[in-house]
């Protein structure tokens, strides 16, 4: 357990999935100013473009120059192939090189959001359930495997999660379901290894493209007038505001390993 | 709503996945028992053999004799093709046949009793999700599809959920995570539709052939003893005694609609 006072995260290698936009973004801006020097952050999306973006970004800021090195993967983590790509730019670092492994599961996607009886497609609900499901699941046991154990090495897995995970909304049911497996997966792994530091965060109602499709595209006509006037209202927080809870609760390190927090509690 | 005192569950089309054996079976025979005659119970399951002789033994009992029609598919439900087959063989009925539709998710597979660590291969989990998550929200799907709402016609849904879709078990991840995204799938769809009945029941530790698989492969120690002692002090319930809490659960129709309800709370 940090001191209450931790100033930092330590020397990390920090992976974060689904960093090119959004709450992923800002994570690993967020946590590069929160890294020693030679810590290293490996940023995993889709497109490359919105990647080597955000790396110029980061390595021309104060951490860049400070000596935090920032990698990234073009992945597609819906499939196999992606994780492994991922898993393998991880496979090339040491180690005893960092004091600090932590993996932020950021990627996801609302999926169709019609209604529960309308997915009669089971094609559709695998592959849903590939990317916001198995990915994470596979990438972390993956990301532990290859850093076991050690001495001196802390080791944090943060699930974005969802108050989605916990409560149903309507016309958002594969959401919900990922997200209520994924806390679950988490819940098993923080049970199974007390010294893995896990924390499912939600990240409130973020100002994102996902915002977006959340009130274009939600079936429900309630929901998506809930968004719209959040949007409307300036009800919307900022990923900056949100994300800096997390970095907070990360900094502390005083959650319960495992626990669902969301940001509205903190 | 039905009285309190309702004594069947009426001119019924029943589904019922994984019906050859354990609490499926179980859940055949006493449906059979509850239904009026010239209702149909469409059982699916992987095994021909298993099926072949559930059918013999419910043809010859009273429910059999008195006019309850018992046909049986087999299906592989984590496949598309699976589904695609149970559903052809409801599309067959006529819903003006019948006043209550009743499917019974109960097919379902403990998957690797593993640490969630060690889920490194995403095809695995993917599997898993496939027969265990986007099986039964596919066929839920596409049986209320082919019965949509009618003035008098009930319709159940039957989710069969564990105690694990709520607490972690140790080593026990892909079993809670696709039990606890089972039974938000299913909030879901109650929220979504309060037409449909939606039941997410945990039959308590079952005297089955699933117990044994838990009570041998169960990777966590201590876990695995909790199993074995069950077992040996004879505190598993039988499929019988556990799938008579449904069947009144079912007659009484008084549950709130999504609630997961446990044997041992009623």
């Amino acid at each position: 357990m940090q001191a209450l006072d931790a100033k930092d995260l330590g020397r990390a290698l920090c992976i974060i999935t689904g960093a090119s936009r959004g709450f992923g973004r800002t994570t690993a801006i967020q946590i590069s100013e929160l890294v020693k020097p030679k810590s290293v952050l490996v940023l995993a999306a889709r497109n490359v473009e919105d990647l080597r973006m955000l790396q110029a970004d980061l390595a021309a800021s104060k951490a860049g120059k400070a000596g935090v090195v920032f990698e990234y993967v073009v992945a597609d983590l819906g499939v196999k192939e992606g994780v492994e790509c991922v898993v393998k730019a991880i496979k090339l670092k040491s180690s005893e090189d960092f004091d600090h492994l932590i993996l932020v599961n950021n990627a996801g996607s609302l999926g169709a959001l019609r209604y529960a009886r309308t997915f009669t497609d089971m094609s559709e609900v695998d592959s849903y359930m590939s990317f916001n499901l198995s990915s994470p699941i596979c990438l972390t046991a993956c990301v532990l495997e290859a850093f076991p154990r050690r001495e001196g090495l802390r080791r944090t897995v943060v699930n974005v999660s969802s108050l989605c995970g916990l409560e149903p909304f309507l016309s958002w049911g594969l959401y919900c379901s990922g997200k209520a497996a994924r806390d679950m997966m988490f819940r098993v792994l923080a049970k199974e290894d007390p010294d893995i530091r896990v924390l499912s965060y939600s990240p409130g109602p973020l100002d994102t493209g996902m915002q977006e499709e959340a009130r274009t595209l939600t079936a429900d006509n309630s929901l998506r007038n809930t968004f719209t006037d959040m949007f409307t209202k300036g009800q919307l927080l900022t990923c900056e505001a949100s994300c800096a809870k997390l970095m907070m609760l990360l900094l502390k390190d005083e959650y319960t390993s495992g626990a669902h927090i969301d940001f509205y509690e903190i």
